[in-house]
């Protein structure tokens, strides 16, 4: 069988990765391919934070076939004892003859460790190939290594003139099924989900994931289930009450900048109440950020009503908006996408358009800030 | 040459037919292909209201070697003595064996009685091949000889959160370029660009076909401005001063509902006051569509701000809407997309989206009312 080029291989461990998607945060999704003479002699892929890294699946499938073969991986193979040994002694142990990987730790603090290792045991190492597809896969991660911030994706619903609800909050189901399962999965690979008051005391929104309309395989299922994104409500006053559905569904994390002398109520509840600066009843979103990334949060996924998303819209704070569009017009009475009043057009927000895509009877727009 | 499959040769005569886009009105857009021993030896295309029809100048193309040829039509050859003797007589004298038409003729009143005069001749006839796209071809022509309205499409630029211009009215550059030239093409292939008061007083806005901007090759180009669409502004109350830009731009008409006693000011400048019923200032928009089609107008294109736009969608009177998208937000202070007041979400105008493409950095939404 013919060796196909660097790329194919790369391309596969990134398939493979992807698996990963809904289950390995705080972790980065990982792939790992190891090909020898042409022919794919292991693979493996990173599951769920404390289980074997890719590397370590792929090199047990491998066996023996592992020496003098090379191994392609998305993120260069950690050099630090974590919850498991490090990856690039375990290549290095395995006699592998070459590492090829997408992108180095983007760690500043270690990036570059892991491939120094494997060079000073004399293994080839190369790095940077489909780098832009493996930092899209973990931009979270990044962002939250680089920064020490999560990656915000804001998931707005409207109709095709830009409205969430009727003027009386009639809102629920503007879009259709496959726009509600394409939500949910966004749900499922995030860290954490957060909203705001207004959200979960209008629509007794929940938050949660659920199972059935995921439209994943068993397997992804089960993953994304064993590890839900941790859910957070932004009450800056403290208005929703603990008997709210949204409570009710679940351990949950409040941000408040109210008196902390609530804060074992909730826990009783099951609940953690956080402490947030603020002012005015409005919690410091930045700093609610900062706090979740030290948590681990590598990506949040911002549903709220047009004030909170709009506060996150106005500070700057949003990285991706996820925006699906249903095929109707509201009216110009209905409710606007966000709340953000700008007076002159040198002040609105720029963006780029990077994805539009059918969902069902909906669409759904892809749009980053520029 | 091996024959081609018929659809391939009507095809053909579709494309030729489009060429006469922005020309042929009040005419329909209409192409021919003649056919002989699978060769084609004639190609024609209307141009122009009053010039050939696309048989006669595909006849002259073939010659002698339309005898016993099949002729592709996208429209069902004329059977009557307008400004151009009938089609089916020139095929009937040329000894044309086959004729096969896309759809018969829209016109209740004569459909039929082209292919039927073919078939009395002995010629072998067909009708309803690639009919879809005969039929999407000249929506305008069709739906003025069925219904006696023309088609209305409403062109809207809006940003990504549906607001059309700030509070203040600051509006211009929304979109970008290859926006401005698609919006161009709008105008010139309808026969009517229709706006209003609003628009044309606070946009300075003129409505012209502008060569520069249009973006055809050199002959459609010519053919576009030899045949300009009306430019038609809807002034209930006769409030746009005729020394404003669009009236200095070149001839218009002017529908409103305030007293005809300003017709011989209007006349004087070269435009046409058009008296129409309604009421409180507001003129009856489906009695001037009716009039405009008595007029011949097949496809109007709406250009006017949220208020007569808004109105257009209320009253039902549009069959597509074409929304040009710039990626941003102009926020929820801004102008919506239409004025549109509805209550609850059962009013709702439904949609649907037939078309999403990227024009320049901006995207173009088609969407057709259901």
């Amino acid at each position: 069988m013919p060796a196909l080029p660097d790329q194919a291989y790369m391309a596969r461990a990134l398939e493979l990765a992807r698996k990963g998607l809904y289950s390995t945060h705080p972790n980065p999704r990982v792939g790992c391919v190891i090909v020898r003479d042409g022919r794919i002699v292991g693979e493996g892929w990173h599951a769920r934070a404390g289980e074997p890294h890719a590397e370590v699946h792929a090199l047990r499938q491998a066996g023996d076939k592992a020496k003098g073969a090379t191994a392609y991986v998305t993120l260069e193979p950690c050099s630090h004892h974590g919850r498991t040994p490090p990856c690039a002694d375990a290549l290095v142990n395995a006699g592998v003859a070459r590492v090829v990987a997408a992108m180095q730790d983007p760690n500043p603090q270690v990036s570059g460790r892991g491939l120094q290792r494997l060079a000073d045991a004399g293994i080839a190492v190369q790095s940077g190939m489909l780098e832009a597809e493996a930092r899209a896969l973990n931009a979270g991660f990044i962002k939250r290594m680089e920064k020490g911030l999560p990656f915000v994706r804001v998931k707005l619903a409207m109709s095709l003139d830009g409205r969430t609800a009727m003027a009386s909050g009639e809102s629920q189901w503007i879009t259709g099924p496959a726009a509600r399962a394409a939500v949910q999965r966004l749900r499922a690979r995030a860290s954490v989900v957060l909203t705001g008051a207004d959200t979960v005391l209008a629509d007794q929104a929940r938050l949660t994931v659920r199972p059935d309309e995921l439209g994943l395989n068993a397997e992804l299922t089960a993953l994304a289930l064993m590890r839900p994104p941790l859910r957070v409500l932004v009450d800056g006053r403290l208005r929703v009450p603990l008997s709210a559905p949204f409570f009710q569904a679940g351990p949950a994390l409040v941000a408040t900048c109210a008196a902390a002398s609530a804060r074992d109520r909730f826990l009783e509840d099951g609940h953690e109440l956080l402490a947030v600066p603020g002012s005015n009843g409005h919690v410091d979103l930045n700093r609610l950020l900062v706090e979740l990334a030290a948590r681990g949060a590598n990506e949040v996924l911002v549903e709220a009503g047009p004030r909170l998303a709009g506060a996150f819209a106005r500070l700057g704070l949003v990285d991706e908006y996820q925006l699906f569009v249903a095929p109707k017009f509201l009216g110009s009475s209905a409710r606007p996408l966000l709340d953000l009043p700008l007076v002159r057009m040198a002040e609105a927000k720029e963006l780029k358009i990077t994805d539009i895509r059918a969902v069902g009877d909906d669409w759904r727009i892809t749009a980053v800030p520029l």
